[in-house]
């Protein structure tokens, strides 16, 4: 049985949870994630934030349902935090205890600074690498962090949320009144935190940045790692606010979310504009993985992974790759490749690293299907791999696909031209990732060939008999010309 | 380390191999596939079926290649089979005793008539029940398997094959000799054998198949159970046959084929026409598949799997489902409410069995990717089931890929029309779906409501808090009344 942690995140709109599985020391997988609306906060804010007896009731009820279904799944420990609702709430104590003494479970409630630490641990870890700005709209609060260098070095709690300015101004239409509120709160946020790429985190901006997705008719359907630029998502926010359920639900936004919308968009478009961001990179993780990957962490000097490692391909590798030293030797002659022949073929050499994850990668579809296992890898690697830009993810999905014998298609270009680089590099890529499949068809745990490149010419000198490798060396088209021996 | 087995096919065309992974008793799935067309009976037609030295000697180092591909794979044992070449050869003892001596491995050397018994095998077992005719055309021979009741009843051998055809007639450009050669052959076979839905084996039916599926836009990229008239594809054909390399490459025939895919159609044809067979449906799987199950189900009284078990749905069972019980629970509870209302919407008592493989399969693709996991299980589905038909499949994975809340989208019944049923109706399995998935929100082990129809209303009495349960089910959009207590 592999590891498993569940993280359950009390927050003011709903309570969550999410399960992990470890696969190895640094990679995990989410298993499960789940919430519900239970809105611990409900009649709070007009009464000094002090917690109304129905709503602990219905929270504690949904903590006891979600503690099942982490133990349906062999958890080895449950984390559970509570930010700004629970923060607020001059009588929380009776229900962490409730919980405590009913359920066995510790309820940790995390301050603002800490909640902001915890989103910005997720992101420095799980997106591609940026000196960003989080922005995490809760239903209490909004929290921001500022990573410098893959370190989180300032961090903000404002009193923005969107049950809170619902409760306390859209209810009643006092939508100026909440404009101003907005303004106000961030008068807070340092001049450190403006002109910064931003990383957007929770359940209003992961709403506002799919349904944006779906309209502009995005290719690629993984909403971690969609970037956009500020102007485009305030202009896209206009057909959202204060607009009816029926274009809410014509937009893809779920019915549970028409009631905080408002306010969300509101608190959104308003710190986007203030804080001068020239673009934003959607999270889908936040408190809760930043809250894991803490555990996870634990014993490190940092919250950072290890370089290299990427915990999402990681776990890829442990899940679906069976043969690693015949990955390894794929790797390693691509790579021998790239550095023979990327100035004749003319690719950059930012690109030897994705070459490298493509070969890694290659064979990883096999697990789903062996006919046409090309396809499956390429479809693993698009909706799997977290940490590189939604461009690299593709460039090393689209080497993967194409590896084995056709060219992308027309029609695969089209529709992914925004994010593929030229068709020339990509042809370049694809031939030596071919290349070095092709010289290892046999699947031997060295490689069977001499390789030398005159500069006009590829020598290969076969050091066995090599009838696959060769059988498939002479059918590749190459752009350069190949000697075999 | 799981259980797995390769198969080493010695065909006239090429040699091939295939690895096998058992999960369980009955469930398998692929690993590898590779040939090399090492045409071992090159040059043997005019001899008197004579194996030239050369072709030996090739033969001999691709099969210890195969051998060292096998064995990094860790494979417990090597299958080993020789079809027409070697049955041909006078000399073939020479060739098997250097195999057995230097890479101790058996060659099994079998008769036509075994052949024609391992394609039906193979097809019996993994494509969707009829009572076909199997037409296996290969290098050297051809054979024929009359399927009844999952039984094979008849089979038979016919000295026809691409290679054969290619070196005694095609490559002399003597056509319609070879025209009257196949019809002469044809004559073998019994009238028991007419009018009956074919199942095609073999590289030239998967060439021309394959050709086919691209050129009409087909919309699951599945050979193994596409199907076809034979007016479509004899008409097709004529795109093929004596056509130049370019127009073939067009087709999307690979170049390895290029020689011997005139003598290949023209075989097809000309049997189809023959056989007056009303229809074909591919088949990926043939002699090594057939071989495997052999060895798989030695220990039976019959070739056939025990009913109900699909091996290829076991296997997803075996690798996708972690919590089995729950997945059990779901089915369960998703049969009852279908045989509750299935009058009352209108459902044919036929979808019933595909509705608890929905059930069943519903959760796999969160082994991909938690976000998504429907359409990741729709993907899973489509790809890695055998054993149904193509619409079957279809419906199963279109279940599961919108059983969590939206419709199936406009732009997705346009692109699979031709194979999904009235939209009411996948609409009516769906809710059904939803209904038991919504029910078993937390992962109960049994259904935490007791429930009842009333003709006109939906009863759902719950036995447990179901906080999850019921927030889910109010937000069904639901087309008969529900009431909860």
């Amino acid at each position: 049985m592999a590891k498993r942690t569940a993280v359950i995140d009390i927050g003011s709109n709903s309570v969550r949870i999410v399960i992990y599985e470890k696969t190895s020391r640094y990679a995990f997988h989410l298993l499960r994630e789940d919430k519900s609306k239970v809105r611990i906060g409900e009649g709070a804010y007009k009464q000094g934030g002090m917690l109304q007896e129905a709503a602990m009731q219905r929270a504690f009820e949904t903590i006891e349902e979600f503690v099942t279904i982490a133990k349906s799944y062999k958890v080895r420990k449950i984390l559970c935090v509570a930010t700004s609702a629970l923060r607020d709430a001059p009588n929380r104590d009776v229900f962490i205890k409730r919980v405590s003494s009913r359920l066995s479970l510790n309820i940790k409630v995390i301050d603002g600074a800490q909640e902001a630490q915890l989103g910005g641990i997720a992101v420095a870890n799980m997106l591609p690498p940026n000196n960003y700005v989080t922005i995490d709209i809760g239903g209490g609060s909004t929290e921001l962090a500022s990573i410098q260098n893959g370190m989180i070095v300032e961090q903000l709690s404002l009193d923005l949320g969107t049950v809170r300015l619902k409760e306390l101004f859209c209810d009643e239409g006092r939508f100026d009144d909440a404009v101003a509120y907005i303004k106000n709160a961030a008068l807070a946020i340092p001049p450190s935190y403006l002109n910064r790429p931003i990383a957007g985190i929770g359940g209003t901006i992961r709403a506002v940045s799919m349904a944006y997705m779906r309209y502009i008719g995005y290719p690629i359907k993984v909403l971690h790692g969609f970037s956009y630029t500020t102007k485009a998502i305030t202009l896209f926010s206009k057909k959202i606010y204060q607009r009816p359920p029926q274009e809410l639900k014509l937009l893809g936004i779920k019915s549970e979310r028409f009631d905080v919308i408002d306010a969300g968009t509101l608190i959104y478009t308003t710190l986007l504009e203030h804080l001068q961001a020239p673009e934003v990179t959607v999270s889908q993780v936040g408190v809760r993985e930043g809250r894991f990957i803490q555990d996870l962490l634990r014993h490190q000097r940092h919250m950072r992974f290890p370089t290299p490692i990427n915990p999402t391909m990681q776990s890829l590798i442990d899940r679906y790759i069976d043969d690693l030293e015949y990955v390894k030797n794929l790797k390693r002659t691509a790579l021998e490749l790239f550095d023979l022949l990327h100035e004749k073929l003319q690719l950059p050499v930012a690109y030897r690293e994705l070459l490298g994850h493509a070969a890694t990668l290659s064979n990883i579809g096999v697990e789903l299907n062996y006919y046409d296992f090309e396809r499956h890898s390429f479809y693993l690697i698009l909706h799997s791999i977290y940490g590189m830009s939604h461009r690299e993810t593709l460039l090393v999905a689209t080497l993967v696909r194409y590896h084995t014998s056709k060219e992308p298609s027309e029609a695969f270009i089209q529709k992914y031209k925004t994010l593929l680089p030229k068709l020339k590099e990509i042809k370049g890529l694809i031939y030596l990732l071919a290349l070095a499949s092709s010289m290892l068809k046999a699947n031997p745990k060295t490689l069977p060939f001499e390789v030398t490149w005159t500069g006009t010419q590829l020598h290969l000198h076969s050091l066995a008999k090599n009838h696959l490798a060769i059988e498939k060396l002479k059918r590749l088209e190459s752009p350069i010309k190949i000697i075999i021996d």
